[in-house]
């Protein structure tokens, strides 16, 4: 289904962006799959060769992604704040191209009773300002080829 | 004069903390003593063993200090935003007792004329229970320290 595919993306305030999507698969496939490297590896790129220099997925834990794209590497990283298996991760995001300007992404998983999972992510602006350029980005576009990707990922471990 | 050694401590907003003291120092001093590790190793501490693990003071440059304490190490890292020489730093911090809970300081250097130089520095906090958690820590007393110690190093280096 199409429409299930879609992400649903709203401003719930003027510092926060919520993006909400549905996947076909149980939530332990959905969590070992954004908490996994090597599967993290397999669709955060969208096709873009990434790597995961760092994935230490506890409280305190540091990440940082490096994708490969046809403009040159974009370093991502950032901290958990919070890992509760299979339902909730807390975790900083700041990319290399704008240090310093930290973004707060809290996750949540529910399981839908039928197999498959709704992923909702609130990303915390310090600015509305920030939030803004967040919109006026190739963010969605980019996201909702993270989350196909993803959707191939857990296909495969089906 | 005891009074101008006084941080004036006020809330501009109800996600800012902002924190004003005088340093009876000329402006490259106080610059060099905020932004050299081995002069920063000597303040900071506030007479704890501070470490400096990592300290890139350029745009998109990570920082990192361990301070041993009676009561153990305590880390704090973050990572510059901006690096404006000897007038404005913008860097993020995070203690790993909090990891995830990201402050941005904006710290400005005002000459004064007359051989002072006036530090002002704002926190901004993602949400306002964050900031009146620090307001509600020793987080006054241990400034007050610090900057206590920054200036008998501003003296020393005279």
């Amino acid at each position: 289904m199409t429409s299930a595919r879609a992400e649903k993306l709203t401003t719930p305030s003027e510092r926060e962006i919520r993006i909400e999507r549905i996947f076909d698969a149980p939530r332990e496939r959905v969590w070992r799959a954004l908490t996994d490297p090597e599967l993290v590896s397999q669709w955060w790129g969208r096709g873009n060769a990434l790597v995961v220099e760092r994935m230490e997925v506890t409280r305190g834990g540091h990440w940082r992604y490096v994708e490969h794209a046809a403009d040159g590497a974009h370093g991502f990283e950032g901290r958990y704040r919070e890992v509760t298996p299979p339902e909730r991760l807390v975790y900083t995001f700041e990319w290399d191209g704008m240090p310093g300007y930290v973004v707060l992404e809290m996750t949540t998983l529910e399981d839908l009773g039928d197999g498959r999972t709704k992923v909702v992510t609130v990303a915390l602006f310090h600015t509305s300002e920030e939030r803004d350029g967040m919109l006026s980005s190739d963010m969605a576009e980019g996201l909702g080829q993270s989350y196909a990707a993803l959707d191939k990922v857990l296909a495969a471990l089906g």
